[in-house]
C-alpha cells in the first residue's frame, strides 16, 4: 500500500531547509533537525538532542517529539506544495509506545495525501541506534495555505 | 523501520476465525470479514460490503471503516496474545482522506507495539481495486487482558 | 470556555431527524436514535442498544459508540449549517474509558468550531443510569460540503 | 456529565509547581507556566509566551501548546496521584480550531478518567483576552507509574 511516487516535489532538501531557517528564524536553534533524505512522498530527519529535551526518568521529552513530527510535517508539506508558510496543522494524534533513549532520533514521514486543502501525513520516529524499536508514530492533518 | 519478525504468532488464521466467531456469535454476521493472511505482526483481511454500509453520496460509510479498523486490531491482537476476549480498545483514531467506492475494501494492519498491558496497532484501508489510494489511516489502543 | 450562543441553529430537531431518515434511508433501523435535546451548540441524543451492539464481556461495543458519536456529530453540524448531506468526517479520535452496560447510552455533543470549510465537534457518553461516570468521549473533525 | 468531585486531590498548587520544579530542573525555564487554579478533578494553568513560541503568520507555535496540554496534564494526574514522575503519556489527540494570538494563553484541564493503570484529560486552551474562543482542544492518555 506504499504510496511512492504519486506526488512529485516541488522543492529539494536544501530548498525546504532554506525555507525552514527563513520562516522560523527566531526559533530555528530551538527546533534544528537535519534532513537525511528526501524523494518523493518521503522525508527522513534526524534530530540530535539535548539536556533540554529530556523529562523525568531521563529520556527524550514527548513536546519533543511532538516538535518533530509536526515541524517534519510541515517541512514534507512544503516541499511537495512548495513554500506555504501559512499551512496550519489542524490535527496531530501521537502515540508514545517505548521510552526513547536521550540520543539522536530518526522521524520517517511518509505523505498519506496531498488533497487542494488538507495533507495527511504519517510519522514513525526511533532512536538512529535501534531503528526497529518504534518509539512514537503519529498522523497529522495540515490545512494548506491556499494560493 | 518495519518490524518484521519482533512478535511470533500464538494463532493462525483459522484459529482467529474461530475464535472471532465464537466471542461474536451473535453479532458475527453483521461484521463478518476475511482474512487474507496473517504473519508475525501483520493481518491482511478484506469486507465485501452491502447496502446496510452506504453512507450519503453512495460511499462506504465511517463507522463501519471504524469497525473494519477495531475488529481487525482485536484479530491481530489476539493472535499475537493466544485467546484474551475482554482484551478492550482504548483509544482510536482515525483519518478519512479519500472516498471509498461501495466496494471490497482491503485493511493492512500492523502490530506497532505488543507490551505486557498496552498493544498498539497501525491500520491502512484502501478499495481492493485501488490499492495505492489510502481512503483511511487509523491507529488502535488495545487494554490486554491480564492472564 | 463553554460556547453557548455563538452558532445559531439552522434546523429543529423534527427537521434534523427527518433529514438523517431521509439520507439514511436503507440504514436509518440499524443507526436509529433518539434526539433528546437540540440548542444553539448543543445535541443530546440517546441510543436503545440491542443485542447486536454487545461485545465479548457483555459491554457495549467499541463500533457502537463510534457510530453514536459519528452520525451525532453528523447531526450537530448538519442542525448548524442546514442540509448538507456531502459533509463527511476527516478525523475522529476515541477514547474508551469505562465498560459501558448494554443499556441506553446518552451522548452529549458540543459544537466547538464551525469554520468555513471544517468543524470540530466535542462528544461525551455515558450510561443514562450513571451520567456522571465518563463511558468514552470523541471528538471529530467534518470538512463541510460547499454550497 | 462534569465529574465535579469524585477524585480527591493529593497535592495542592504550591505542592504541584514544587513538583514540577524538581522533576524539570534543568527545562523548567522553556516550559514555565503559572497555576491559576487547582480542584478535585480541575486545573486552570496560564502561559505568557515569548518569541521563541511563535510560529509563521506571527501566530503561537503549535508545539507550544502541545506542551501546554501535555504538561498541565502531567501537573493535573500527579495532584490526583501524588508524585510520580515516571508516569508517561501514551497518546495525546489535538485539535487546533483558531490561530491563537502571540499572548498569554490559558488552559483548562479536566480529569475523565483515573483508573488504576490509566488517566485520561480533557484539555482546552484559549487566548486569555477571549476565553470563549477555542484555540486548541486535546485528549491525553497517560500510564501511571505504578507504585
Amino acid at each position: 500500500m506504499k504510496q511512492t511516487s504519486q506526488y512529485p516535489l516541488q522543492m529539494d532538501a536544501d530548498g525546504v531547509m532554506n525555507f525552514l531557517k527563513e520562516v522560523f528564524v527566531e526559533q530555528w536553534h530551538a527546533i534544528g533537525f537535519e534532513i537525511i533524505s528526501l524523494t518523493p512522498g518521503y522525508l527522513c530527519i534526524r534530530l540530535q538532542p539535548s539536556i533540554i529535551h529530556q523529562r523525568p526518568g531521563g529520556t527524550l521529552s514527548g513536546p519533543t517529539m511532538f516538535t518533530l513530527a509536526d515541524v517534519g510535517a510541515y517541512a514534507l508539506v512544503n516541499a511537495h506544495t512548495g513554500p506555504r508558510p501559512l499551512s496550519v496543522t489542524t490535527n496531530l494524534n501521537i502515540n508514545f509506545m517505548r521510552k526513547p533513549d536521550l540520543a539522536p532520533m530518526i522521524a520517517n514521514l511518509n505523505l498519506l495525501k496531498l488533497g487542494k486543502r488538507l495533507a495527511v501525513v504519517n510519522i514513525e520516529m526511533a532512536n538512529e541506534s535501534a531503528p526497529d524499536n518504534l518509539v512514537a508514530q503519529a498522523t497529522a492533518t495540515y490545512a494548506l495555505q491556499q494560493v
